[in-house]
């Protein structure tokens, strides 16, 4: 199987390892090893060319530890679960759904908890391991919880999405972006979610890295500038309706999904296609992606619109390893709600409105003898209350009751007058809707050594040919033979490219094919070799990984030509 | 105060926030905001060009939660704690050193709990809130807890430190560096330590960001290559005896510092001085730095010198921004210990050893009669013991008792004979040592954000006068004003440079002397201006912020001169 031909290199090599492997292993944990973890940062950096530099969302940085406030009121404290079920025998838990889902090939996404008891029972389901009954099904919070502090009294979780940590500072954020929609931030780093029992490899982790951008904009305007320059790309989209029908999914243009109404919006189309392109440029190929439209079983309540960009694996079929969805005002609103922090935005309208508005006014020849000293005080609390509620009250009632300080007054009917007067409005204020492109920066490197992990029978080799922007090694630096001093020549080369920037390894152990492989094997793009012509004339051969190909260049000229080639500026061929 | 100022633009125009803030907040947690976040990317970035492309040690990530064998390994269950006390009135808690530090200005370094409650006792300390009297001293474990998976048995913990992850896969490390030392590795990410009562901004924070280095090295060879090179540079070292003779810290060459023994080693002398140069680079000046030895009272036991470089801070003093340590071979050694896993590494000698050794031999007269069947299992497991054991044994005891699977055997004097034998010897197994420079990523921002705030009294401004790279916006691009299509042309320049991969902004909003001036105070070292001459020739010119002197360039040139200057190959007045 290729899968485990790419992980045992992957392993082997320096890419992924799994935690604590002296300590047993921990599931659900993996290390980058000094490959992996370079391959990591150059997909990360990429994508912030992507979404801070060219779309301009600036990137913020928030803590893991969260107050359970703030995750509270983005509903993850009580919904952020998994249903799981326990052997009633060997006490082994698991997560009901999955195995449902394996016993009896049944999609059960969206079903409640009494319904996944009741078809474990049916279906006599029982324990994978030792056959026993298992437990009725119940809500597993999938979040890490600790305490903050000394006391031990407040209660943290370890963030179960990046997104949070942006939507907390939003009024700071507004005032950053000077008060004007749209604007993006983004924030890459790690979430966590206490898997019940992750059995995927690098597919279910329990630490992942998120890169999340979330855009804000005004709900009554979702197109996007950018949108005209891709309307005629095409996508491979598989939208709900699609798949419930069980067809296949379609190819459709952009410009096409947005005017049958497949999509939602303009901007979310544009993050469809930026995905699209991200994941072609570090190597994912376009045959095995797809766009997978939730179902209105699977999709947030709160949310509008979602898409999965889903990419073929062999072992795990698809898996989705981007998430692209409107999560409408839900987060705004909730965390207003709960903070008592206005969230909203205020929306200038292009032209002021003139609106006809109903005014209370004191009566003061009544008003000033009943009320006395405090009359004014009440007057300035009667402009915080509309006045339509004051005559709905008083004419139902006879009597409006207000709360000044400590003091409670009673508003009769002869006390006010109510007229109509004309007021100018500049604008409103409104909670943004949010955009979110959600990318599983760990998924997506598994799918590229997936996918980029190349059989050449021809010249007998397995290797990642990896894009020579996000290999690992850029350059490998091997003497023809290691004596004459030709180690030398190779070692000043290697160190020579250190310092230019460029990651340069030499090696001279073994014979030259060998050493070739190897560097094949991790995918380094570029193999230099110094011969006994160098000594001559000051040039080296180098080598092109993909077709083997060999051009002699000027020792001088190195860094300048990898740098080129490493960027795409020129063709091996044109050196 | 300088650093309120500091603090109040670092907020105002997004570098840091505090955390939570629409929660009420929590201590010890700090957002960075939309420049803050570039700022701290592009130290650490440069930081990767020092430590893994430049001195070549390899990058890993390893999980922030950790499992707790892993930690009872290192030493953390049991001591990474504070001193703590608590309120007996009020409950409030506190930090018992800090507190007797506070109070009494007394240092209380590597006191025991029973002294600091007798110093608490005898000075007659109280509840700064209260009054009240304090409970005796206790330690307080300061990692978050957690616990790991479905079945909440398995508890982990937030990591207290990168490097313990660089420890753990060991093994792996070694293969990947082909089993040679000396050899590093490094870890960039977040680290946690849940402090009894932060107070103190960034400096003391829960969550934060280590850039640590593991370097691996035979214990008999701390030489270091490289340390040729830096000999004669001056370091400002703070020598512990000197800090107890209650001497000014003295100026001193590298290659004197190790030929007088101040500092212990090559490698760590030139850890000092790269953090130096590290530093001086991003825009801390050498008159704030020193280098601080660790008191042998402050010394974890297992070290054998630590270094902390310092740079002053106008509100908390003298802050430790870095560690630099020889950690030896206490965490190989102890997660040998724990784990069962052998850590060590294989040394060869330059020349094969010849050496006499004691061997048992069988007398096979007397053993094969004894023995029967059992004498060949009984003979394997003898060859792993050392026979000068087992003579000494039978000298003193008359009888060597062995065990061989589920049987016990008793070696006779007249069972064996010794005899001395020759063995070649290649080499030996030994645990490495580890040389450590750690970073503290978020005091280095923090400072660095507080030494290049400048006051320009002349020019009336205050900015960050940060290094061209690291600078968070790098170009701001103006139109003179807001009409005759000048916008145009400078968005269509702030596009361009974001396509070339600057952080370039775009403001027409208030006079032109607010926006330089809003530019210079974040720090942008380069301002563009688009003006009517633009129109006429496409020109524009280009503000250096340092001097505030203005140069003419063509529009094309623009992207080029940029990334020149920000890469410091060409001075301002040599555009």
């Amino acid at each position: 199987m290729k899968h485990d031909k790419v992980m045992n290199v992957a392993k082997k090599r320096g890419f992924l390892w799994s935690s604590f492997e002296i300590y047993a292993g921990v599931a659900g944990f993996y290390d980058y090893g000094p490959l992996g973890a370079i391959l990591k940062n150059s997909i990360i950096q990429k994508w912030r060319e992507y979404y801070v530099i060219r779309e301009g969302f600036y990137e913020i940085e928030s803590p893991t530890v969260m107050p359970e406030e703030a995750l509270k009121a983005s509903g993850h404290v009580d919904h952020f679960t998994d249903p799981m079920t326990e052997c009633k025998e060997c006490l082994e838990v698991y997560r009901a759904d999955h195995i449902i889902e394996e016993v009896i090939s049944k999609d059960v996404e969206g079903l409640t908890n009494e319904e996944l008891t009741e078809i474990i029972r049916d279906e006599e389901i029982g324990c994978p391991k030792c056959g026993n009954r298992l437990s009725r099904v119940w809500n597993y919070n999938l979040m890490f919880q600790t305490l903050i502090g000394a006391k031990g009294k407040k209660t943290g979780y370890m963030r179960p999405e990046t997104a949070q940590g942006i939507f907390i500072p939003f009024k700071r954020l507004l005032r950053f972006y000077r008060g004007k929609l749209p604007f993006g931030v983004v924030q890459i780093g790690k979430a966590y979610r206490n898997e019940i029992s992750p059995r995927q490899g690098v597919i279910r982790l329990r630490e992942f890295t998120q890169s999340e951008a979330e855009i804000f904009v005004d709900p009554k305007d979702k197109t996007y500038e950018k949108f005209s320059e891709i309307k005629d790309k095409i996508l491979k989209l598989y939208p709900s309706e699609v798949q419930m029908a069980e067809k296949d999914p379609i190819e459709i243009s952009a410009g096409d999904a947005i005017s049958k109404g497949i999509v939602s919006s303009e901007i979310l189309i544009y993050q469809l296609y930026l995905a699209s392109k991200f994941l072609r440029e570090i190597g994912i190929p376009d045959e095995v992606i797809r766009f997978r439209q939730h179902l209105p079983t699977e999709m947030a309540h709160y949310a509008i619109d979602c898409w999965d960009v889903e990419v073929y694996t062999e072992r795990y079929g698809w898996v989705e390893i981007i998430g692209i969805a409107d999560r409408t005002d839900f987060d705004l609103k909730s965390h207003t709600e709960h903070s008592n922090e206005d969230l909203r935005v205020f929306i200038e309208y292009d032209e002021p409105k003139e609106i006809k508005k109903l005014a209370v006014k004191p009566n003061m020849a009544k008003f000033g003898p009943s009320f006395k000293g405090d009359a004014p005080k009440i007057i300035k609390e009667l402009e915080n209350i509309e006045a339509e509620d004051v005559k709905s009250v008083i004419e139902n009632e006879g009597v409006f009751t207000l709360q000044v300080e400590d003091n409670t007054f009673e508003l009769l009917s002869e006390h006010v007058d109510f007229e109509e007067v004309e007021e100018t409005v500049r604008g409103e204020k409104i909670f943004p809707h949010v955009i979110e492109p959600s990318y599983g920066i760990d998924r997506i490197v598994f799918s590229v050594l997936l996918h980029t992990f190349t059989e050449d029978k021809e010249n007998e080799r397995e290797y990642f040919k990896l894009p020579n922007d996000i290999a690992p090694v850029e350059a490998s630096v091997f003497p023809l033979v290691n004596k004459d001093g030709l180690s030398e020549i190779a070692i000043k080369i290697r160190n020579d490219l250190r310092e230019n920037g460029f990651i340069a390894e030499f090696d001279a152990s073994g014979t030259i094919g060998r050493r070739y492989a190897r560097a094949d094997e991790i995918g380094v793009p570029y193999a230099i070799t110094v011969d006994h012509e160098s000594l001559e004339n000051n040039t080296v051969t180098i080598r092109n990984r993909d077709d083997l190909s060999q051009k002699r260049v000027p020792i001088s000229d190195i860094s300048q030509i990898l740098d080129d080639l490493l960027k795409y500026k020129i063709e091996f061929e044109d050196i």
